[in-house]
């Protein structure tokens, strides 16, 4: 059941409603979007009714939810939802950026790279401390002394930070460093660690598995929501395919797709999805003129050097090419005369 | 072998090195390109020299061809194809647009689209007479009829007809009433068909098979570029993955991987890449943002009475908004610091 | 509409029903199975009511037909359908073995394979005199003088002969010297051709398209069925994943679950699913283990100087060894106490 | 780096080479196998040149380790590795078969289930405490209670107990109640559990991910191994494709596949593999004839009662049936003629 207060409910409205539900021993949250607040009580309906809660002081309308992903459900709230990282709205009216590596290699190799991120006028910074590999031999990153590092390129660059949490054992960890921390795709239905996450204060990037089906995806958020944590936000990085021309194939129409399921945020991660710089400038445009929220690019000072994925990180130059070609696309698309055409 | 010509050669010249060639017992064709002629043998190697060519007048440079698909090869070719259909120049700086329903249902319906299509500023038409159906049961096209209707409509709105070959059997038909015959993708390796094709005077408009390797499809397209017709534009229309949201998976890195191997113009079909309505017009815009040259979208009066693909035919009010946004989003890339930065 | 005969109808009663149907201007088709007759109307329900036909003398039982693949279906059929290939049943209690090299390379290469091939007591061999090959400039097969050495060899090894037909233009060619023709994977969807096959008298082995859903590949012999040729045999060969430790991934499943759609049967033809000796036997076996009617296999006197496809191709030795283990495997499962278990 | 030892090596000579390279700085692992024991060391070629080792007393040969997962790799081994789980041989010559539900539901269930299992002379049981599931809203498992009938049931019908970990914090329970711990297949590349499990004492039954590559699955293995467990047992449930007849598709091939590249046993799970009951018994069969070393299914007392998988779990009396199918196409094979023709 979603229970859409009136944008000017009081707190004490909302209160009382939430002690009816609690009085009958329903679960609920509350959902904050920009301009509207909303409870969410999964399991709500059969043990009571919309028209005992409708009439109450303070409330729009009772939708009763039949997604099966009930949290993160586009009709489980009343507008998109916007987390805001560190001062950067992503879901919002602005495209949101992210670049950095693949991984922190070195405090040289890491300061290079953010100093380019931020004069470009980027605000978040990526970087992996903590790698998951395919191979048990190959740089598995850098651990608690990459995330020392990255706390210190926030300090220096004024730069949010997005890195990944690998496992339950190290998320304490990554959550007190992280402005956002990653669920990486291979990690998306790994329970344990979406369930951590959803307690976690932070904000949650979840990066589709290789070969999640959209509805999967949403489950995998709904795991993350129905632990409480509300920011969460998707990330497409390619689907496995036999289309043997990129390291994936970046499936561009799940965002149009996922934005009509859900209210979280989608974003597109071109490196991945591709795995090859040549593709990656292209594909980015292509994920912001698909309508996507922003975007999370890897960048290198030497790609030829870099420890892992350096054949798909974009060149210095290249990144700032892309920050004005991806402004100029988004704001062809924001005209007076083309806006909120399918959206 | 490629002979690149300078650009001043006379038309002497280039008989000249053609005759050497047939001494030989050397195949060549010659391939003009907006502004370039080369001419290509593609067995010569074993039996002429290069630098017994290099030397003779107007020739500007002989290169060696080492692609397997080597007239489709991006080194075959001095520059980038262009493609003239009916006036229309697919593979230039501007965007092509084609537009219509899926197939010819009657005179009405073509007409009452075509016309907002021509007033849309649109100037090619596209509508099955022939049409390939999975079932023997299902609507198979007008036919010859159907072809009647779509010369009439090129007469009432001064529109180029692009519409499909399905068989060598009635190729003859459809090239006569065609300004551009499509090869469908089912098609994409009926290797008669594609022969016949190749010896047709009309360009040909040859989309990838929904199981096809970028170099699955640059092959087929030397299937017909290898029969003479040198006048072959490449369309994605989604592939067959087990990504669900869709009804196929819009490979959209693969428009800069293919003009990456080929001077060929490269289209995007969103309509058939997604088969959902609400998905065409973002799939649409990411098509121009990642640099293909022009679109191909089925759009319909009355899509609910569709004969065939109704549920992702645009309603006319979306087409049009569609060229609307499409055309913003192509001049954002065109821009004087923006363009041609990753092309 | 399906009406199912008695066992013991005769002649003239089944000429009645079919009389009384052509009154009603409804076409329809006699299916001889093994054991029954029946007679299939596709369009009969709305036109005649069952009630009508029932009471006829020699009728069983009268079946409205749902499946949207009329024919194909197993409901169409009072049982399953044997195809005899000049004297070799498959659908059968046999299981049925085809073999020989890809294609038809010379005199010495066919006679030496059809000769162990024959000896090693199979009795179709395969060889294709017209190739569909992905690029223009590969070895496209011998075409007609291919044909006049298969019948050569059909006469010396006394051996039925399956081989490929790639278009209409040359069918009548291949149907003239064939036992059986195949429509090969990239030609699943050539309805043209399809439809001339099925104005064959000659059987038709239909190989499912790489990238052909259970559904469709019945669309496609129903496009045959449709025309009046009866006696298709449906052949799995690997489809398209992204598992690439095999050419193809080997759809063991689409065996039984076609067997459960349709009264045809079904082969499977290991080396093209593989594209590697070492997997061929090992996933021919598996085939006979699921249920498969026949097995089509590869094989070749010299692999290693094959024009096509030679690393899939078994060697002689192996060959005979195949035939042996299949024979094992499938008489395991025709056991007294294992019969009919799932089928 | 492999060593062989000889067959008549002393466990003196064993701990001779162990010390020398102990004192080199090399990580070394001894690996005992039917009729073998050889020892690995991974990174051991910078430290230590062959030809110092060879000439020890008991050594037979030093194999340098190309392959990227070396513990995994067929090389890393002197012959296949058999796995005992509660005195059940996985790997050797016999079909080992592992039966019972999705989860564990009630003992009633869990008892009903085993008994049959047991009677059928089925040796190991598997059934799921701990289920992860795509929804967090569905049934997640009975946990440690599960667990406790578990064992119950073990000592009650004296089967071994085959059930899976789904993260670290619970590995400890579930190591300690069952005889071989599974790592499900969307865990297949879950890090942390991986190297937990290669800290456990207790064989591992490895799945393949959905979408994992063979060399991935071996890699995800290559985790397990380089922990220290060398009791590893891998397990082919299908991947995901678009192909719809099934819920996955039975990758049958790449069991020759794996068994090329590993001294790994291989188990096919055909119930996963295609989520529809009439499909197991003939895929079953499948995997027997392809040189599965077992199979793992699912069966269920009351199917449509089933909390989880429901529809793909064999009913009793089929399950019955299986055992008997599986060992009669499986003791097909072993004829004195047949044995060891491919593998």
């Amino acid at each position: 059941m979603l229970i859409l207060m009136q944008p000017a409910a009081t707190p004490d409205q909302v209160a009382e409603v939430l002690a009816l539900l609690d009085s009958a021993g329903i679960r609920a949250h509350v959902h904050e979007a920009p301009d509207s607040l909303s409870i969410v009580a999964p399991h709500a309906s059969q043990a009571l009714k919309a028209d005992r809660i409708e009439p109450m002081a303070g409330v729009r309308r009772v939708v009763s939810l039949t997604s099966p992903y009930k949290l993160a459900s586009a009709d489980a709230a009343a507008g998109r939802t916007v987390v805001d990282v560190r001062g950067t709205r992503i879901g919002g009216p602005d495209l949101a950026l992210v670049g950095g590596p693949c991984g922190v290699e070195s405090r040289e190799q890491l300061f290079t790279v953010a100093r380019y991120v931020a004069e470009a006028g980027v605000k978040l910074l990526r970087a992996g401390a903590f790698k998951p590999r395919t191979s048990p031999y190959a740089f598995q990153g850098l651990g608690v002394e990459g995330l020392r590092l990255l706390e210190e390129a926030r300090r220096e660059f004024d730069l949010g930070i997005v890195t990944e949490a690998t496992e339950v054992e190290t998320f304490d960890d990554v959550e007190r460093s992280a402005d956002m921390v990653q669920i990486g795709a291979r990690n998306m239905q790994n329970f344990a660690l979406l369930r951590r996450a959803g307690r976690s204060e932070k904000p949650v990037l979840l990066k589709r598995g290789p070969a999640a089906t959209l509805e999967e995806w949403l489950y995998a958020a709904e795991y993350v929501l129905s632990e409480g944590n509300r920011q969460v936000v998707l990330c497409e990085r390619g689907i496995r395919t036999w289309s043997d021309h990129a390291r994936n194939t970046l499936d561009i129409s799940v965002v149009p797709a996922a934005k009509a399921l859900t209210h979280l945020p989608v974003m597109v991660d071109p490196s991945h999805a591709t795995g090859r710089r040549d593709l990656v400038i292209p594909c980015a445009l292509a994920g912001v003129a698909v309508g996507a929220d922003g975007l999370l690019v890897e960048t290198h000072c030497h790609p030829e050097k870099a420890l892992s994925d350096g054949p798909q990180a974009l060149l210095p130059s290249d990144f700032i090419r892309l920050v004005a070609q991806a402004g100029a696309v988004h704001r062809a698309l924001q005209g007076p005369s083309l806006t909120g055409l399918w959206m």
